[in-house]
C-alpha cells in the first residue's frame, strides 16, 4: 500500500492483504493469479496460515469442510437460522445468528479436541507412552475442564458416527502418502479405545473429534479448528435458511403455535402494593 | 395457560410468564396491573428476580442503570453499532452487534467484580478479617483468573471515574436507610485501598466496580450484573446508532478512508506453482 | 474533550457524549448530576432525543417500556435466547441473538405503525377528514407495503390484547393533563374501527400498535420506536436466558430430541458420478 | 428418518438432510460417499441447490468463492471481527459479528446485481434489444431502488477492480466450453459500457457485479448470491480475527486511543430541574 504509515494506519496493521488502486494481494499473491488457479480450500489455507498448501493437503482439509456442513434443523444453530428469516432477516443475518450459537458447547468441541490431542502428543514427544499419556490427559481434562471429553460421544449416532471412520480412512491414506504424519489419527483411536473401556460401552468419535484429527494433522491451531467448523456449518445454515424462505412463515416459533409452554410459576398474585398505586 | 401439558410444552417450561387469550401475567401479576403502576426498573427486577422490589430498592437499581449507558464511540461496541447502520442494519441489528461485543473483556468486568466481592464477603462471613480476606482474594483472583482485577483501573479516567464516588454515595444513603447492608460498598472501598497500595498509584474504581457494588448489595447474581450492564449500555447504543443514521454514510470504516492500513506481510510472491497452473 | 480536532477525531463526531479525564457529560449534563436524579426512562429520553423530558413525559414512556418486555418462549427471539445459553453464550450473546431477531417482521411493527399513524396525521394536518385519511392510508399502506397493517391483529389475544386498552387509557390521562395531544390515540382508535369493519371481525390493536401510539404522542421517530421495543424486550430476554441457565441443558433444540423432523427430500440416490470416484 | 411424522416433526420439515442412527444423508447422498469424493464447492452447490453440479460448474462457482474472501481491515465487517476478539469473543462470535454487517449496503450488492441482470435478461428473452433493455432497467432500478446501480463503481479500485476482468475471463472460457450460456457476462459488459457513458468516466464493475455474473450464469437466485458472498468473506473474517488474536489487545477501538472523538453537542448545562432534585 502506497500511503505513508501513520499511527492510524499502524493501528490496523495486517500481513494478510495489501492493496493499491487496481491491485489486491493476499499474502503476497495477486488476486487475479489466485482466482481460477487455487481451490477454495487452498484459499482458506492461504488466508489463515499464510502460505499455499500442497494440493494433497488442501484435499484433506476439503474433506473436513465437506463433512461438517449440517446436522439437521434440531441443532439450535440451524433452528435459529430458520427462525431468523421468518423474522425478516436476510441470509447474512440468519448466518450470523447461527454462527454466533457455535460457542463453547455447540461449536467448541473441535477446538477443544485439537487441544486435548496436542496435550497427548506433546507428552508423547517428550517420552511418555501413548496409552499412559492418553489416560493421564483424560484425567487432566476432566479435572481442569469438566467431565465431557471433547470429540467423543453422540446422543444419536450409535454405535458409530458415519463421518468419523470415513475421515480417519482419508487421514490414513494421506499418512500413507506422506502428506501427514498420522500421529493424531493414532491418538484419536487410542482415545476412542480408552474411553470405550472406561465407559463400558461405545463412545463413538463424533464429527468434532474426527475433524479435529484432520485439523491437528494439518497443523491448524485449535481456535482455527473452531473457525473452520463455523465456515463448514455455514453451508448448512445457508441451505436451511434459504429453504425456509421458500416455505414462508412469519415469526416461526420453536414448536407449532398451539402447543405453547408449561407455566411453572406462582398463581395470580393479589398485590396490594401494585393495585393500591393505580 | 389452559392447554394440557405435553412433553413439547414442558420442553419450554417457564415460571416467568403465563398467558391465555386476552391475558398476560408476569410472575403472577396481570400486565395491565403492572403498566402504569410499576417503574421500568421495578419491572426489570420482577422479571429477573421473580418478585417486586420496594421502591427504594428499585431506585438504587435505577442509579446503576443510568450510570452505565455510554462511554463514547471509541468503545468497540458503540463503534460497531455506528458502523452497522451504515451497512444497512436497523436499530435491532446495531444493538445486537454492540451487545454481542460485551463479552468477557468488554462487558464481563461487572459480573466478575460481583464474583470477587462475593468471595471476599463469603470469607468475612466465615470469620476472616476484611483486610486479610481482601488481600487473599486478590491473590486468588490473579492466580486463577489473571492479572486484571475486575472493576478497578481506567486508562482514561484518572485519578477518579466520576461515576464511582457518586454511586457509592447513593449506596451509603441506601445503607443508612436500611435498604441495603452496605457490606459490598465497604468491600469495594477496601479493595480500592489495597490496590492503590499494591500499585503505588491510584487504581480508580471504575463503572464496573461501582455498579457491581450496587448489584451485589441488591442481591443480583454475577451473570445478571452482566445482563443489566448490557441493558444499560443498549441505551447508548441506540442513541449512537440513531445519530449515525442521521449523519448518513455507507459502509463506514474505522478510520477515514484515506488512511488505510499498514501492510506487514511478504512482498509480491513469484509463485511457480500458481502461475504455471494458469 | 480537550484534544484538538483532527480528521480522525472528526470521523467519530457525536453530540451525545463529551469526556475529559474524570469527567463524563451526556448532552451537556455531568453524569454525577444525572445518577440518582433522573429516572432510567428520563435517561433513555435524554440520550435518544437530546433533552430531558418532563417527569410526566417520562412516566408515559415508562408505560410503553414496561408493557413490551416479554411475550413468552414461543416467540422466536426468546426461544433463541434460551437456546443460546445452552450453546455456551453468556447473557450478552443471548441478548444479541434475540435482539437481532427483532427485524422487520418480528420487531418492526412498532416502527411501521408510527409511520402509518404519521401518514394519517400529516393528511389530517393538511385538511383531510380523519376517517377519509385513515381509509386512504390503509389502502396506500397495502399498496406500497403489503397486506399486513402494522400494529393490529393478533393470532392469540382475541378479542383484545390486554396491553392495548391499558396503554390507551394512560395516553388519555396524559392527554387530559396536557402532557400529550392525544391525536395519535384517536388515530389508533379510528384505525381499529375501520379495520374491524373491513375484516368483519375484531382486529385487536396489539402491543406494537399501542406502544406506537405512545411513541408517536411523545414525538419519537419510527426507528426509535423499534429501538425502544428492542430495549424493552431485552428485559424478557435476560429473564428467560437466566432462567434457562438455571435449568441447564446443552445444545437445547427447538423440540424434545426424540421428535426430530420430517424429511421431504429424495430417497437414497445411487449416484454413479460420486460412487465411481470413491 | 424412521420416526413417525407428527405435527411437531412436520413443523421442522426439510428436504436437505435425512438421518437415522449411524446414517446421515444430504439430498439423498450418504455423507460417507460425499466426503473425499466431492469438492467443497460441489457440496455447497448440493446443499443449496439440491443436486450435484458438474465439475466444470463447481469450478466456476469456486472462482467466485475465491475472489471475494477479503477486502482489508477498513471494511466495517473485518474491522468488527478484529475488534470482537479483543472484547472476549471467539472466532464464532467474531464471524457472526462480521457476517451480520453484510446487510443490504455492505453485502447486498451481489444479490441486487443478480436481480438487475435478471430484469434485463427477462426483457431480452421477451424480445427487447439488449441495449434498450439495459437502459430501461437502469432507469427502473434508479426509480424503484435508488441511485446506486449495484455491482458497479468503486471508490478505491480505479479504473478497474482486478477481480472483475479475471472473473469475466473465466466465465467466457466456461461459456466457450458450453458450461454456461455467457448471457449474463454480456449483460454485465453492456451495463458497464452504458454506465461509463452516462457517468462520463469509468464506473468499474466491482466484485459484487462480477460474482453476480458468475452466480447468475450458474442459476443461483439473488438471495443465495448474498449467502455465498457471506460464506466467501467469512474466510477473510477468520483470517483477520485470528491474526488479531495473535496481536493481542483489549477492547480495541476504531482508532488509536489518544485520538478520541470530536464533540459537537451543547456545552455544560446548568439544569435547574436536575440540580434542584439532588
Amino acid at each position: 500500500m502506497t500511503n505513508p504509515n501513520s499511527d492510524v494506519s499502524d493501528w490496523w496493521s495486517t500481513s494478510i492483504i495489501d492493496m493499491a488502486p487496481g491491485q489486491i494481494r493476499f499474502r503476497g499473491h495477486d488476486i487475479q493469479d489466485l482466482i481460477g488457479n487455487v481451490t477454495f480450500p487452498q484459499m482458506i489455507w492461504l488466508m489463515t496460515r499464510g502460505d499455499l498448501p500442497t494440493p494433497e493437503q488442501a484435499r484433506l482439509l476439503e474433506c473436513a469442510l465437506v463433512a461438517a456442513v449440517d446436522h439437521g434443523p434440531q441443532a439450535p444453530s440451524i433452528a435459529a437460522a430458520r427462525m431468523a428469516v421468518t423474522c425478516g432477516l436476510g441470509l447474512n443475518g440468519a448466518m450470523a445468528s447461527a454462527v454466533n450459537f457455535l460457542d463453547d458447547v455447540h461449536g467448541g468441541a473441535g477446538e477443544q479436541a485439537v487441544e486435548l490431542y496436542t496435550w497427548i502428543d506433546d507428552a508423547v514427544q517428550q517420552g511418555a507412552g501413548l496409552q499412559a499419556a492418553t489416560l493421564e490427559m483424560i484425567d487432566r481434562w476432566q479435572a481442569e475442564r469438566g467431565k465431557f471429553i471433547p470429540g467423543f460421544g453422540h446422543r444419536f449416532h450409535k454405535p458409530e458416527d458415519p463421518r468419523a471412520p470415513r475421515l480417519l480412512q482419508l487421514v490414513d491414506e494421506a499418512a500413507n502418502q506422506g502428506v501427514v504424519s498420522g500421529r493424531f489419527a493414532t491418538i484419536g483411536r487410542v482415545l476412542q479405545t480408552e474411553l470405550n473401556i472406561r465407559k463400558g460401552k461405545p463412545v463413538p468419535m463424533n464429527i468434532d473429534g474426527a475433524t479435529a484429527v484432520v485439523y491437528a494433522e494439518l497443523g491448524f491451531a485449535g481456535p482455527l479448528a473452531r473457525g473452520l467448523f463455523c465456515l463448514s456449518r455455514s453451508v448448512g445454515v445457508i441451505a436451511h435458511a434459504w429453504e425456509q424462505m421458500g416455505q414462508g412463515g412469519r415469526n416461526k416459533g420453536p414448536t407449532p403455535p398451539h402447543y405453547r409452554w408449561t407455566y411453572t410459576g406462582p398463581n395470580p398474585i393479589e398485590d396490594e402494593t401494585v393495585s393500591k398505586e393505580s
